[in-house]
């Protein structure tokens, strides 16, 4: 049996999972554990070129980023996926897939506090129109209906949300 | 330390590659190591969905399949790629990123014999000028000038050459 498994964060830009992700992966690598973060850049530089943010698109993407967790996974590695993923469906597919040992951790936090945060300056540009299709803005954020994990990304630190998924993975038998 | 390297399979269609790369991740995985082979199926399904046969998409194909494999061989995977990679500077980009434990193996075979074992019926479309770009018809093969090893597939059988393979590996440390 593999020791690996998929942490999959899916939230709004801006609501903190790439901050929570290298948090947890150094604490992970801390117990010895192999970890590797495919977010939003690593996912654009070497899986998604010549992706746009059409639907297809987007789905393509996810799953492309999926089966490299799935690939990952099965061999003793931790794959943590820090993607928006915005669509329910395509996540769905992605958990599917990897037939277990995937846990889904929805990065909550109001739209409001994404768009003040505004960390990459992407919302302003999208509320004034400059950028379409952006996820919160003119384009849908589905959230998950049954993750492992809900974290509030507006009611507590970074670290503190680190603690505690790291006390869920305990708790699921994955640590 | 990782125990994972990348075993570069290059050649023309036909030359072998795929049947090659199941006996050696066979033996391998007999042995009691981790293996993940990336031949032509998985990668158009999985990675390279939306390239073409352009000379920029093939790049990036082999690009992206290069980064796989070095995200799994650093994290003690033997990542086995069984593409045709025909361009040189791309494999070598590939090969430069690795750091090492990378070893490119040149499943070589006249053009003749590969367009007369035409396994995938490719060879006949391509001479027939249904398909354009092929690699050894109307696009260029450029073999490695310095592989770690060469494999002839018209002189001896898969078997031959997988344990050549085996062989090399244990000579250069790997196993």
């Amino acid at each position: 049996m593999t020791t690996g498994f998929t942490l999959w964060f899916t939230g709004l830009s801006g609501a903190g999972k790439s901050t929570i992700s290298e948090i947890v992966e150094r604490e992970l690598r801390a117990l010895g554990r192999k970890v590797e973060v495919l977010d939003g850049d690593v996912v654009r530089t070497h899986l998604s070129k010549g992706l746009g943010f059409s639907k297809e698109d987007r789905d393509t993407n996810i799953r492309r980023i999926g089966w490299v967790c799935e690939v990952l996974s099965r061999n003793d590695v931790i794959a943590i996926a820090a993607a928006i993923s915005p669509y329910r469906a395509v996540r769905d597919e992605v958990r599917e897939r990897h037939g277990g040992r995937f846990i889904e951790i929805f990065i909550d936090v109001p739209l409001e506090v994404a768009i003040e945060r505004d960390v990459k300056g992407l919302y302003k540009k999208a509320l004034a129109g400059e950028i379409k299709g952006f996820t919160g803005v003119d384009d849908p954020y589905e959230p998950p209906l049954d993750p492992e994990l809900i974290i509030h990304t507006d009611q507590e630190t970074p670290q503190a949300s680190a603690a505690r998924i790291l006390t869920a993975l305990r708790q699921l038998g994955y640590l």
